[in-house]
């Protein structure tokens, strides 16, 4: 293995599919407008940047900004999550892109969207959780 | 150290020092317009997603993405990065969020603007290689 394979390796199937669980949970989670299991597969301290660019810290934070927009600008929309990459950066670190296809029925934002999506994942006890995602719009 | 702190730990001096160094890297390449050294912090497989939401991958892209920038929409622009936060994630892993304040003085996004990013990066042969980077616009 080279030097540059050994720093950047495609992860093997199962994390694959743990990454994949964890976007499946995620997208249950918007589709039935649930801010706190939106927030589950967070780390206590993580690191979320939105589509506007502001940087929330804490699951907290990841619990109560969806929930609010659930409520409001996404309302009765659906999200899907198709994983594009997943690359182990250490034994204990997991990189993933992420793309998102949105549908929202109505009110400002009414219409498809798309984003891009970095996740930053950590195993911890046994599982993998998100400790950091950046989400941004595909535009024109 | 409780199991929290230790999945996620604030980077040591030496690590900020190294991730505050490639930014001031990135900084003086942008003000040249220098897209080659622009690339240069970056590993040969980086992954980078733009303001636009597209993943570009390889440090050829980025080089290349950014030469084109500099001589059009960005001609004689100035980029200021500011490292807000750095953690550790593992021992050859740390992630950053950086705030970077950019001024375009004509063309059609003259003016000031904002961003977020977040880097991860990667140690490789003793030093830090920038493997994945998401920038987002700070919109109202």
């Amino acid at each position: 293995m080279s030097v540059e394979e050994a720093s950047s390796q495609q992860a093997s199937s199962d994390v694959v599919e743990a990454v994949e669980a964890i976007m499946r949970r995620l997208e249950r989670a918007w589709n039935s407008a649930d801010g706190a299991a939106y927030g589950e597969p967070f780390s206590p301290g993580a690191d979320f940047v939105t589509i506007r660019g502001d940087l929330h810290t804490g699951r907290d934070a990841v619990v109560a900004g969806h929930q609010e927009i659930f409520g409001t600008i996404y309302a009765g929309s659906t999200m899907r999550y198709q994983v594009m990459q997943t690359r182990q950066l250490d034994d204990r670190v997991v990189l993933a892109h992420v793309r998102a296809a949105l549908s929202t029925p109505g009110g400002p934002l009414a219409g498809e969207g798309a984003s891009t999506i970095t996740a930053v994942l950590l195993k911890r006890d046994g599982g993998w959780e998100i400790t950091a995602l950046h989400n941004t719009l595909i535009t024109e």
